[in-house]
């Protein structure tokens, strides 16, 4: 595996690749890899010639109360797991690399589905993580990019920012990667005690649960207070507990496909989760 | 020359100079041509080995009570203009191929320079442009890109945005195009009546006697407001009268490079022109 840290270290080692038209799969990551980041490169080692994985911790999408200073950052056991599942190229540029000495005129921002869910407890996070990854599309130049769908709400941003840009580029969602006991993987849960790693699984029960009841046609609106009850008296604080279609439109239908978002607080460590209740086919 | 209008047809015809690794150069118009346009795709035409245009009335540049409808479109006769000097491809694609019928949920906006000049009697009118261009530049994946100097705003506001996005583009900033008294072509010249056609030159009139003065050292808000004052006297309808750096920095030192920048109305046409002065050398 390859180490860039600079545009120009990447643009070189990618040079041979673009020449020969070789497929280039992307992975964005901000580093602290976990089993999930590993089978996003799993997933893009399938379908492509040659994997680049970035890590870069984006300050742009940090907002001034939350955790960019303390943002774990863990590059080298990071680069030896990302060589052993077979990345090809770790660009690891630094923040002077990305945003350079001048100041930052240019914004990219999605409308519509960036004010929902995350995004109203997080003003102008997700206007930080569409501009970064226009950058680095623009400079990895990918044919296929790959993103978790335990981000979903980050997801659907991108492909909508990717279809309306004209990025000549594959968006994969790849599922979640969970815990044996359901938690859905995350960098932040290495913040959770003991005893709160213990309460975190109560997230992905609820989801399951209310996923039985909506097959079962109980109203979605009794299900979502079910949940937020649920979580409650496990001891979150709930930011919320939502349900959208899965380009996160409003739920209008009674028999379309939904998206049950959560995030909530365990002490000061918000998790976030979702689940596809599928009702086609 | 080939003429596309769809975004997969100019990719069939752009494939075989990208496999061939050719450098492609990129005009961005509106069409209407005149012989501004024609001499940027002569300059791509001397840099690059295949020199596309695209003519795209964009509706997301024109404000509400704007001339987006009426403004003129004369395919045509351009694609005769465009052939004759040498263009290899033309993309004139529809709205419908460039949006798509699902909503427009992104924007590209570059802060700091869209504010002023031009910026604040056209809100969203630099937000248009970048996007569009940001589109065509994801479509066109061009090596060089050029751009008129008479929009002098638009060039430094898309080399910022080039710079910010990281597009692997070089961006060339080409002289206004004058005819022989003096005035800058425009597509918009030609809702001049002849009277106002033998007026409209006293802006480049003005913008010469500014330089003049400002080489013999006349304080730069005298000049200004010379300007003003011979456009008024003149029948002019003053928007602004500006200097700004090249970069379009407010002008703080004496002795640095500015550019003069007008926007004024004769009758219900809006003329703009700028001046470089150099102090530099």
């Amino acid at each position: 595996m390859k180490t860039e840290t600079t545009i120009q270290g990447l643009n070189a080692a990618l040079a041979p690749a673009r020449i020969a038209r070789k497929t280039i799969g992307f992975v964005a990551t901000m580093g602290n890899l976990h089993q999930g980041h590993l089978n996003l490169v799993r997933e893009a080692k399938k379908l492509c010639d040659l994997v680049v994985v970035s890590i870069f911790v984006n300050p742009i999408q940090f907002g001034p109360n939350e955790d960019f200073d303390n943002y774990p950052r863990t590059l080298e056991a990071d680069s030896h797991l990302l060589a052993d599942v077979g990345c090809d190229v770790l660009f690891a540029p630094t923040v002077q690399q990305m945003y350079g000495d001048q100041e930052r005129k240019t914004k990219v921002s999605v409308h519509g589905i960036t004010e929902i869910l995350c995004g109203q407890s997080r003003p102008g996070h997700f206007d930080g993580v569409a501009t970064v990854v226009t950058k680095l599309f623009n400079i990895v130049q990918p044919n296929i990019a790959f993103f978790g769908q335990k981000d979903w709400q980050q997801l659907a941003i991108i492909r909508a920012m990717t279809r309306d840009l004209n990025f000549f580029i594959d968006i994969v969602g790849v599922p979640i990667t969970r815990a044996e006991d359901g938690l859905a993987l995350s960098s932040r849960n290495a913040y959770l005690t003991a005893e709160q790693r213990q309460v975190a699984p109560v997230i992905y029960q609820a989801l399951t649960t209310a996923q039985q009841q909506l097959q079962q046609h109980i109203d979605l609106q009794q299900v979502l207070a079910q949940i937020d009850l649920t979580l409650v008296n496990a001891g979150f604080v709930v930011d919320y507990v939502k349900a959208y279609t899965p380009d996160l439109l409003p739920v209008t239908q009674f028999d379309q496909d939904i998206v049950l978002f959560i995030a909530a607080k365990l002490g000061s460590t918000r998790l976030i989760d979702n689940l596809l209740v599928k009702f086609s086919d």
